[in-house]
């Protein structure tokens, strides 16, 4: 079976990318920046250049779909770039094609806040894609650069989903009729996004779920089910955003950034700053099998088990990251 | 016949391309950026990428040796990316990768003046490769980079020969047995850059060449043949270091960058600090055949006329383009 994780960003070192092949992950969307510019963006693919060349026993970068079939075949653990917010481009439409032709795959059009593209889904007042916003998503769709709307707020996402002439992908939240707020979508978004042939990616970070870190495996297999109901049984998939051993500086930085003086707790509170305890079925990536195993108990088909496993993303990934005509 | 040009940097547009296509170029080095760092180096790489798009019936990016012969067979020329200096990597070795990745093909360790990595040819002094300047040399070797020494000073060319471990390459220079000039090389330089299997391009920048823009064609061709025999006829081709229809602007960011307060004037003077007039009988890109005509006129085979116009720079490509093992 192919295993895709639709987001992670561990802090990326052996143990972790073993722990992804022990768990049977075929490939998995990593977060390469949150806040970081142009200049930044290119030190963190540097670093990633690095992992590549250490680790290529374990690891492969993945340029294409087909590279994700290689890394079953071989047996590794392929690495689909990703961007959680659209500070690499800065305000240069140029810069999409240079990053993706450095495989940034996945773009953010948000973070949380108001970008030079849309709305983040922690703003009061949404006022949608913006006129730079339209272009890139223009852009984003010519050279196969997948937009990505999880940290955006309502109005940006559904303009973005009619606006972008390719699918788009919702890579890690959740329906919020399982559990609400700010980062999870309402009904409304996803049936759009799947008539419009987009997917998304179910998130097992606590603050997405409902009872957090105490959300059951059934719980969690029968929201699956429902969305499966509202979206249809191939736009669907998992994007557990994973933030696996990394340090309360690095929550800081994806909730501060470089944008707040005051401390912002992002989706916690003063008296719950740090990182969400891990669910007891979801410890680390090894607990894959775990989720397979509940979906195949709630009543899903093998054939249905492996499209929300993987094949749904392989398939998008295969249409999406192509350019176009 | 494959024709390609070591080196330009014209005014790039579609009247400039038509010329290269009208003088027979198959591919040409293109310098993308002078004394531009790693952010800048991005923007210009973003208007190629535009350029791509605007002329692709004429032009295309060279992405390995293979483009080059695909660019023959489709009547187009091909873009090989160069740098001057190495300012795009900073101070960062990861930087190199990534620039690779971005089809950054060749880059000169130092552009007049001393870099982090070497010596150029205007300073009193020369150092030699410094230390980053050695594992930047093994860090281009390994991802197929190629070391271009053409700005260089003697010490520090005769030690990134000695140093690489592939074959490096003065893209645009002339022997200073025919010009005294600080550009022009040595026959030291040339003979341990021939036995080392390397490259060196011929230039028609009237400074470096006898009697200036008055250079005649037979003059060109005899140097040329007495090279041919210091260096072997297969270590040598042309590289033209046209400059057309470029503003003394950037004739001063060439000279000047952001390094000088006063005016550096280059190999021109206060008295003579404008353009140089181009040759009569390479007035531009159209003229290529012109230099083919005279190198068979003085007696140069077919072969070998094909061997300097562009087969030994291809040849030189296939080679030290490739990733090392």
């Amino acid at each position: 079976m192919i295993v895709i994780d639709g987001l992670q960003y561990s802090h990326w070192d052996r143990g972790i990318f073993e722990q992804l092949r022990e768990g049977g992950v075929t490939a998995v969307h990593v977060t390469i920046v949150y806040h970081e510019n142009a200049r930044e963006t290119l030190t963190r693919l540097g670093e990633w250049n690095l992992r590549f060349e250490q680790h290529g026993d374990l690891i492969m970068p993945v340029r294409n779909a087909g590279d994700i079939r290689r890394a079953k075949a071989l047996g590794k653990v392929g690495i689909i770039f990703g961007a959680q917010n659209c500070s690499p481009i800065e305000d240069e439409i140029a810069l999409i094609e240079v990053f993706r032709e450095l495989n940034l795959m996945i773009m953010q059009l948000t973070y949380n806040n108001q970008s030079l593209l849309a709305t983040g889904c922690y703003e009061s007042d949404d006022s949608g894609l913006t006129r730079f916003g339209k272009q890139v998503v223009g852009e984003m769709n010519r050279v196969g650069m997948i937009v990505d709307m999880s940290h955006s707020a309502e109005r940006s996402t559904l303009e973005a989903i009619e606006y972008s002439q390719r699918p788009i992908v919702i890579s890690h939240a959740n329906p919020d009729f399982f559990h609400e707020a700010k980062r999870n979508k309402s009904d409304k978004v996803l049936q759009a996004l799947g008539e419009s042939g987009g997917l998304l990616g179910f998130s097992l970070y606590p603050f997405h779920l409902k009872n957090g870190s105490d959300c059951s495996l059934d719980d969690f297999c029968d929201m699956v089910a429902r969305t499966a109901d509202i979206m249809g049984i191939e736009q669907i998939g998992i994007g557990t955003d994973l933030c696996q051993d990394q340090p309360l500086s690095v929550l800081e930085w994806m909730r501060n950034g470089r944008w707040s003086k005051v401390m912002d707790y992002g989706e916690g509170s003063a008296a719950n700053s740090q990182w969400p305890q891990p669910l007891s079925w979801f410890r680390d990536s090894r607990d894959f099998p775990n989720i397979t195993a509940g979906l195949l108990k709630r009543g899903f088909s093998a054939e249905d088990v492996a499209r929300i496993m993987g094949l749904n993303w392989l398939n998008f990934l295969d249409q999406g990251l192509q350019p176009q005509g």
